[in-house]
């Protein structure tokens, strides 16, 4: 019985996600997630209070999702700059990869959300502070391994990072420019190039 | 006669755009600016036949206000990569400095339209374009100063550029970072100084 339920709150999930992907945020609401999931809306009412407790349990799947494809696989790769460079190759483009039918949830609602007050963008807040934490612990993994400098303002770099991404989620999504990668994966390479170049201390150079 | 009509128009403008900024287009309505506006609806259908219309109207009235906020004083810097500099410096939080309540609302639509197809999308793909194309202006005008290289890929600084004012906005309106601008100066300052080094053929170096 227990298993019923779960596998219907998956279904749910999974509907609502794909909803969020393509409409964003203003598009989530539950009588649209019903119509979606093709269920009533007194049905969904069972899992989620509000819509806001909808929106917030949906951008959590999102980060789920998100840690399949891009934070497990990059774990695969060598300690250092090579697993720091596979997360951002898999980060980019990671919502087509996770056959969403559209961005990354989390990125629009950077946008969406900025200026509205509420739960959902403290939901949004955190999990971004978050993701950059995450970062900022494959980027310390490289200046541990010896491949970038101690001196390194290791912020800036996911800072940085985080603007290449929101550029390649822009050209990829709203321009639809084919070199969306290719210009991503070169303003990588220069922003690490120019990291390990930084003072010239770089440990592996002693 | 015709005075007051302009000034009615000049007045809803004003009001769509600060709602713009601050809800971003999901809450950009007839209905919603007429209450914000104190007007009727009615009286809006005489500017606008449709939301889609309203809209498309108050994303262009934006790209004017950045236009007299970000481009104009832009020019009276010096020829080159002063200039460069400048627009760089006057578009990072353009909508604060020019009274809005909120963010671009450029930069919120690329992402809220991103996999919404129709007129309003179209716009936004056609204003990001002459935005990336002006800014390309201002990079050959330093290439053209001898500031920049001449082999230098124009297009990838601009969409570097777009990177940083990007993550700029993000930091700035959703995390209330302090030391947003700090940041987005320093990502400049390495991307002009990589551009510069860029196949060491920096023209005032010959």
């Amino acid at each position: 019985m227990a298993r019923t339920g779960d596998d219907t709150k998956q279904r749910i999930r999974e509907a609502g996600v794909a909803l969020l992907s393509a409409e964003g945020l203003s598009g989530v609401s539950l009588g649209a997630l019903a119509e979606r999931a093709r269920m009533s809306k007194s049905g969904l009412f069972a899992h989620y209070r509000s819509k806001d407790d909808l929106q917030i349990d949906l951008l959590l799947a999102s980060t789920e999702i998100s840690a399949r494809v891009v934070v497990t696989p990059a774990m695969s790769a060598a300690p250092g700059l090579p697993r720091l460079e596979a997360i951002f190759g898999l980060w980019c483009g990671w919502s087509r990869r996770a056959g969403l039918p559209g961005g990354c949830p989390i990125a629009a609602a950077l946008f969406e959300l900025d200026d509205l007050p509420g739960p959902v963008r403290q939901t949004v807040v955190d999990l971004e502070a978050r993701w950059r934490g995450l970062l900022a612990g494959f980027v310390r993994g490289a200046i541990a391994a010896g491949h970038l400098p101690e001196a390194l303002d290791v912020d800036q770099v996911v800072w940085e990072m985080t603007g290449i991404y929101l550029a390649h989620h822009a050209a990829m999504r709203l321009v639809r420019a084919a070199d969306a990668d290719d210009r991503a994966q070169a303003a990588f390479s220069r922003l690490i190039a120019s990291a390990a170049d930084d003072q010239k201390t770089q440990k592996t150079r002693e």
